[in-house]
């Protein structure tokens, strides 16, 4: 990308209207305008490029990001981190154990006593179905009343890190690697795309990714397909969403209850395990009575139940059904590999190989499109102010 | 507040006099001069007024500042990262355990060994008496050693983040708020104030803020009330710098064993539970002795002595007390909120709900105070770096 | 040291071929070559040069350092946060836990999931011989195949905080110690050094100290003499390594069962206890093999080997055969003081106490030590960057 790119990017990401991202926060990708989705994939590109050209994008002289982790996470913990630091952010971790659920008076009053000089907060709180992004509203809300009170000086951005409903910065970083890798976002009208379940021997794996790949995927007139063993149905309301994105963008949205039918001519795939919805609301719902032997009993079923389609494996054999047998492999890793980190499981290792490096770069955009989310809700003119940062040019190192 | 107020408060900071605190720490209130007592006030909001303004206080381009905390804490961890994060100090945690006292050689060497490139170190330990504060002294003493004998490069400064006798961040933020509230530090003369012990359903809770706000309330001519029922006394030696403050200032001080009379035409009211300072000195005994049978007596003990005065609750009625029937209600938070966070506790929620905005901003200002401190003890005139940072007028958000 | 001689030793440093170093990591002393340890010590020195005159080193506006401590380390961990944080990155640790052993493509896709915008990877992995050095180094790999690959958009360069074989920031900070202490590295030559084993109530410390020195002292020329009971000998490839070095420099190196034939006439004594070496490869088998009782078994029997030894304590009188009875003593701290921090250790109190100032300061020299080998790998003209560093004369603290 030459400078005439980087400028002809800014003029092009002048023309979106992200207004109503300023001093808000980033929690369903299907909240958020197609503008404002197009923005943010143009502010990770242009960071990205500025960054790649050694010109640093630190916006903030002081300021904390505030991290909370309902549920350990390497990868996310350093996407929010690296994220943060692009931005000049220093990470403040709020530790409040994983198992306790706060409420009401704890959440707003928390929220706000961490916040006093906290530019953003991310929060990972996907355990519970019903609970994860309800809580991220409860947090959301406490400081924006704590700003327009006068309590807090800045308002802070709240981004979600994964909830039990949607994993934005997932899905926006994967439909990044889409963009790159077939060369615009207008080359996605009209790709078939397998968002597939896929055999694990681990149970109660989230949801968020198959709901936020269906989400977010029917919005740019792809054709997606969402194929899953009967049973491991994910949100009827994010299956109705998807469907009503697919109606606007000119896509599809159907389900399918076979793999091979699913990656059929596909050129994407994403082959993933995930558990039933109804299975984790009933996890909840044992949770919340604290019934520990239901909880176990539960575990067993499922385990069970998922044993029954261990057939459900991206194989060699299903890859050559794919578009010129050569669809683009997709995990949000770390993926459990038959032979390699599991006996069985959800992918061939020869597969995996193949698309190391692919997965890789997948991986890599996260903390662009974090950083990306946090530019916007703070600026309203983001164009100008990354204009002024290329002019800046203030180097990274020395 | 404009321009000229901003210069108009460095011109006030200049009169000052805080060469005592250059390269000083901040262990007691009481150990500092009014001089150095008003300036913390000044550079505090002066450092506010900056941020608010959108101008950076950013006055170190590298450096560590390590936090020792022996006890669990979110407030004052955030609160210290914020204060550091404020002047450009990247936070080190020194992550000791809880239980573990260290002395002599330990407390030497690992002062000295965290401290190559640490501007400042925050203490929090309070959790027994005689040790907390020893405890900071002991590593004021080693690295100003340190310093001398041309190990470190720089002086850290200690903060005594809370300690068995005093909390002085937290008694200052509070101060500051009053004097935000009531238009002015001059305006505290002859305002009444009670420290009142409240009832809560746990025990052991730390004797550093009563006997704060006694230590440094008492300076401004405030007429401090200290209520408990009888045997909550605080420490004897908090109590007679109480009374000396008192005497010297033109204010008052004096216990009582009613909430009722302490509230009676109270300006302020700070009701707030502590266990019995003859309690904790026993409770430290036993844990030296490691009597764990003797610990589980003693907090038996303890809380059934609580019990016996549940009726210390701050109610609308007792408010109704207050002069006007508006008295400004305090406290550290969290607050223990009958029918919210547990069933009977220091306050009603009716009253608790009407002054949380308060209580937020009470405490907002605990960054502030924090970076004051540490900005005091690391320029020796503070106000012309202050007048520096104005004039630069780099900005933190771009 | 003034203007003139930053300059000086700029100019020497320029004359030094550190282009290996560059985009590399720092592992084992040994694979360096004799101009990039005199670089590292060269930049050490500037850099503390640099900040000394309250100039800042920042050379990165943004960037993290990741730290990985496979086992708890309070001094290495500010050494290496001190360190990033006087160039400008932000530590993120990644807290993996203590007993997994990661390997293949784990260790690949977290190395690089965690380095999108990691500049540093700092390790700490002496718990086990045969893999401390070996992950280090799969680490490495996977992150230069990253780089190659187009991952990431920058070379993560490793060091070496501590492994099985080495402990290169250790012993390199000595050095630099007996470098200003002796007033250039030529005044090492002909020195002679016991690295001596002493005794320790404990058991297990690592071999790494005693093999780093040994690999070390003996490329200037120096007389090293190893000196332990039978039985605990280093490991024999180390041996020969600083057999080979002190051919190579004329120096001198040999093993002694004799802690005062040691002592006699030594300028520098260095008395540690460690644990034989084939105890270890032992104790990794048993944990290889999960065998709880033999590694019960092994503590047991090592703990009274050690109890055979007592007498191997660094006393006055020992020091008073070393030359002109004033040999500079060292230790890596914090060392086992009889009377002090146990029964019967290491050395004797008084020992310790005369020479405690000399031992802090010789810590203090690691945070530089680190530095400098970053500097050295992301610079391929490091001379040329404290030349930039020193011209610009940002200040550190305003």
């Amino acid at each position: 990308m030459n400078t005439q790119d980087i400028q002809e990017q800014i003029g092009q990401l002048s023309q979106l209207n992200t207004e109503k991202m300023f001093l808000n926060d980033f929690l369903l990708t299907w909240d958020r305008s197609q503008d404002e989705i197009n923005a943010v994939f143009k502010v990770a590109e242009i960071l990205r490029q500025l960054r790649q050209r050694n010109i640093s994008t630190r916006t903030f002289d002081s300021g904390l990001a505030v991290s909370i982790f309902r549920d350990n996470s390497t990868r996310t913990r350093f996407s929010f981190a690296s994220a943060s630091n692009l931005l000049g952010l220093a990470v403040q971790d709020l530790d409040e154990g994983k198992s306790q659920i706060a409420h009401g008076e704890t959440v707003r009053e928390t929220a706000n006593m961490v916040s006093f000089m906290a530019d953003v907060i991310g929060i990972r709180d996907d355990m519970y179905i019903g609970k994860g992004n309800a809580y991220m509203r409860e947090v959301a809300e406490s400081v924006n009343e704590g700003y327009h009170e006068g309590i807090l000086e800045q308002r802070p951005t709240l981004v979600n890190l994964q909830c039990d409903i949607d994993h934005p910065t997932q899905s926006m970083a994967d439909a990044l690697h889409l963009i790159q890798h077939f060369g615009g976002i207008n080359q996605l009208k009209g790709k078939k795309i397998a968002m597939s379940w896929a055999y694990s021997p681990s149970y109660g794996k989230p949801l968020s990714v198959p709901q936020g790949i269906a989400g977010l995927m029917t919005r740019f007139g792809m054709d997606v397909v969402l194929a899953h063993p009967k049973g491991y149905n994910i949100m009827p309301e994010v299956e109705q969403i998807a469907r009503k994105n697919s109606e606007e963008s000119g896509g599809s949205f159907r389900t399918s209850e076979s793999m091979a039918e699913a990656f059929k001519d596909a050129d994407i795939v994403y082959p993933k395990s995930w558990a039933p919805f109804n299975a984790m609301e009933k996890r909840t719902e044992l949770y919340g009575n604290n019934d520990m032997q239901g909880i176990k009993s539960l575990e067993k079923e499922l385990l069970a139940q998922n044993a029954r389609y261990k057939e459900w494996e991206c194989t060699r054999e299903l890859m050559d059904l794919t578009r010129n047998k050569k669809a683009l492999y997709m995990h949000c890793l770390p993926a459990d590999i038959t032979g390699v980190s599991c006996e069985q499981g959800e992918v061939e290792a020869a597969v995996f190989d193949q698309h190391r490096n692919s997965l890789y770069t997948e991986a890599s955009y996260k903390p662009y499109v974090i950083a990306a989310m946090i530019f916007i809700a703070k600026f309203s003119n983001p164009a100008d102010k990354l204009e002024e940062l290329y002019n800046r040019q203030h180097i990274r190192i020395l």
